[in-house]
């Protein structure tokens, strides 16, 4: 693999000023996750900008403009949501059917990043239009390498749409 | 980045058995593209099974078993399909739309690789349900190491449907 390289060419070719407008949406109630994955993030120097929700129902206002986050005017076209699934009030899957079923939302690069690598909660996400679906590693230094993996691949790789 | 590390540290952790069923369908016309793609894979050891299609029409008897491919008995059920654009006869955005309309192939994950970033097939890509973009990078380096990298996401770290 020539990762390091490709992303040192890669960064070394990027406009400053692109890099600001580099976003992640990570939707996450395990506060312990959250900080780790925010911090895979940074450390990295893969984001700039990061909105972290908390659970499900914050997920879904923040998105729609819904609720508290109602006549806000803020930016909800992010690179990619990151997405975990067990979530206390609105789990990820309704959050994932709603995001993938609203036209204005549906284009939108979604990662599920979960514990569960259960057979209904796979097969249910890829039939709802999940782009990826990552189990999260077991211990520290893997689950940053992932986070710092699929950061990489979904903010300087991947080409999201434009909207 | 720790991408090396973490390919180590995953690695050393996967059954050897497992790694036997790593497979990747690549739909490129180009040949040069072709083996480049091929070439970076099989030297990172990402994959043992590679079905190389040449064009939009063969990929669509391939998938769905008709034509040259009716009746036989095959595996078309890989990690990942990698879908390029532009090509003679059947294009990739009808090759995608075939995939993404099929409830027998619409969970694959399927990855366009492109030197294609006009915004109307960016658009209708994911308007279609692809699950990732990438425009092919200028450079020998570059492209192999971007192959390197999206081949490490989809073979290793994404969890692919169980169908």
């Amino acid at each position: 693999m020539k990762a390091q390289h490709f992303i040192f060419q890669f960064l070394k070719t990027k406009p400053c000023m692109e890099t600001l407008d580099l976003e992640i949406i990570l939707i996450e109630d395990n506060p312990n996750d959250a900080e780790l994955t925010i911090r895979a993030l940074k450390k990295n120097n893969l984001i700039n900008r990061i909105v972290h929700l908390k659970d499900g129902a914050e997920a879904l206002d923040f998105m729609f403009r819904e609720g508290a986050y109602a006549g806000k005017e803020h930016s909800n076209n992010p690179k990619a949501i990151l997405l975990d699934l067990k979530m206390d009030k609105i789990n990820g899957i309704e959050v994932l059917r709603r995001l993938k079923s609203d036209p204005a939302t549906k284009t939108i690069p979604v990662v599920v990043l979960t514990s569960s690598n259960e057979d209904p909660d796979v097969a249910i996400c890829y039939e709802l239009g999940v782009n990826s679906y990552i189990v999260k590693p077991v211990g520290f230094e893997n689950f940053t390498s992932a986070v710092a993996q699929l950061g990489f691949y979904w903010l300087l790789l991947n080409q999201p749409p434009v909207r």
